[in-house]
């Protein structure tokens, strides 16, 4: 799939919003829902996605719902940050397959960094541990 | 430099904000400015910061001032994407040096992506030629 197209309500991530797939929820509330990414390129890779939209992408996004998604983006960002004390946080957000976007549903990727510790691949197809994911959304959760 | 820390008037992006910098403008108003990156990660690598404000991170911006920001990020990103047509755009934001981050005022990158042709590496210390990059920043601008 390339930059456009029709949204496919069937994606991963409008499955999680309908409550149709599961996930290890870090927040929600009317305009956004973080989760871990099971697919974690490192410890605490947390993933936010606007509700009530049916934005691809970035470019897709109403601009009139961007301030208050990026706000929410911010919200759990710091709420990473105070949870798990990185070094760094990096922020990513591909639109488009060659991008590297793999779910077609607007998400930011909040991905800690380590001093020494490199960053996995995305996507990698290598699954997290269920419980070690819940452990550190508890940490992050208790932050928010 | 880590997370937090004083922000530094003398970066180069408050440099240039100032105009003690020299920079290959793509848009500015009161709110935001972008030009080109002079090392670029793929032609067309722009970069949007924020005006009037002393935050060196995502982290830092005030909430208040988060959203009509983002509006120009994606503002800037459609244009990217009108004028040079890429198959992908990626954004980056990174916070914090072990994250990536080298100049110490937020910004975020938005990089052009094209099937069969990788990203080279941030900050790679190979500069653009100026003259490709204000032809890059004419088309850009014409869709602004």
């Amino acid at each position: 799939m390339s930059l456009h197209g029709p949204y496919d309500n069937e994606n991963i991530f409008a499955k999680i919003l309908r409550g149709d797939m599961p996930c290890v929820k870090v927040y929600e509330d009317d305009i956004a829902l973080a989760f871990m990414d099971v697919f974690p390129q490192a410890d605490g890779h947390t993933l936010v996605i606007p509700k009530n939209v049916t934005a691809r992408n970035f470019l897709e996004m109403p601009t009139e719902k961007l301030g208050p998604y990026m706000e929410r983006v911010q919200k759990v960002a710091k709420a990473v940050e105070r949870a798990l004390g990185p070094d760094g946080i990096v922020l990513t957000q591909f639109n488009g397959e060659p991008a590297g976007q793999t779910v077609f549903h607007l998400h930011f990727h909040i991905i800690p960094r380590r001093r020494g510790h490199s960053v996995g691949t995305h996507a990698s197809g290598t699954m997290a541990d269920m419980a070690e994911l819940e452990a550190i959304a508890t940490e992050i959760r208790a932050e928010l």
